[in-house]
């Protein structure tokens, strides 16, 4: 925050609005994490009602972004922040959709365990969709952290990562490409474990563009589409 | 455009500056029109050459990304502009993130178009998903013309729009499960037109998104996960 400022009251102020956004965003967040969560559990425990609730919390995701863009165009158009400031509004202009999206995948995950609930399970329950699910909500809450704490350092750890959930990814779904071939009565329950890894695998790419997002916030750096990652 | 401006030398370049953004912003938007058109020929015609040309517009349209985003943000810092102004660069900050996520759709959409050139083609040359292709292309070129002339109601109808290709897209993926079922060894291919045809519909849902943005512009309203629409 490198902005001079004049006058003690109207600065004050100023600093608490911005916080307040960065609240808010992170509240929006925690709202898509525990959505994920919800999500992952439905899937592996085959709990339709628990699926269900990722729906309810969409609709508070949903009114958090237009209030935290809303914010933002407030923000620009009283306070004409400059610097970090005005870095920070352009950053969270940007993160706001990355975390409703995010929040619409875990929604897309909660509409296929809902699926997988009507087909018989396997002995193993998904293990491999819940690891994958557990590594994404790693990445993801890691990148609100980035956030919450400016922590650079984090941002590229969760940017590095997200090659491994690509990995184990592709490593799933050659397994049910394998298990579709084997049995095509299988095939159905497959090509909805493969809708709901691939919505996981859109919230690694979600989290991925927070940290670049915060990486420019931090360094004034804009390094995506870079290899000096 | 309503905001009072101070010198005609100013204010013409100030103007200048905000044509240039939008005018970046479009050409971006032809830019990834031409992946799409690439990748859906490439698909219906298993040319792989075709596939491949859709990488290298790729880094175009990044680099465009970048540059406008940094236009953006160098507006807000030196002209600090208020009202329509202002919302025009907030529009423009969400819209070039959904434009390059559509040349990411395209890009997937090539990578499919590759791996299915590879496989014995079925006798009607895909002409469904030509079909789906040829929808979904029209409506983000409607995107951008209603982005370009700020024509809400073309936004509007282009949002409409976007059910019918959810329709197409759905119809499309119960044909491909059937083959599927009737012929385990058709399996690899129906999948990849499953993501072939789910890249599509991504960048129908971009092309939404690119309008509600715009009805935001011209009205200043948010109908984002509105019924309102």
């Amino acid at each position: 925050m490198d902005k001079p400022r004049t006058g003690k009251h109207i600065s004050q102020r100023y600093n608490d609005e911005l916080e307040e956004i960065k609240n808010h965003l992170l509240t929006m967040g925690g709202l898509v994490e525990q959505q994920l969560e919800k999500a992952s559990m439905a899937l592996i425990k085959g709990d339709t009602k628990l699926a269900n609730e990722v729906y309810k919390e969409g609709s508070q995701v949903n009114a958090l972004e237009k209030l935290i863009d809303e914010e933002c165009a407030q923000c620009l158009a009283r306070r004409q922040p400059a610097a970090g400031d005005l870095r920070l509004i352009v950053t969270v202009i940007k993160a706001v959709s990355d975390i409703e999206r995010a929040g619409d995948q875990a929604e897309h995950l909660a509409r296929f365990a809902a699926q997988l609930a009507e087909h018989s399970r396997p002995k193993n329950n998904y293990h491999e969709v819940y690891q994958l699910a557990q590594h994404v909500q790693s990445m993801f809450h890691d990148a609100l952290d980035a956030f919450a704490r400016g922590d650079e350092k984090l941002a590229l750890k969760v940017i590095k990562e997200d090659d491994n959930v690509n990995f184990e990814y592709e490593a799933i779904t050659r397994q049910h490409i394998t298990y579709m071939m084997e049995d095509p009565r299988s095939i159905n329950r497959s090509l909805d474990v493969l809708w709901a890894i691939r919505a996981l695998e859109r919230v690694g790419d979600h989290a991925s563009n927070l940290c670049e997002y915060l990486i420019y916030l931090v360094k004034g750096q804009d390094i995506r589409h870079s290899e000096n990652k």
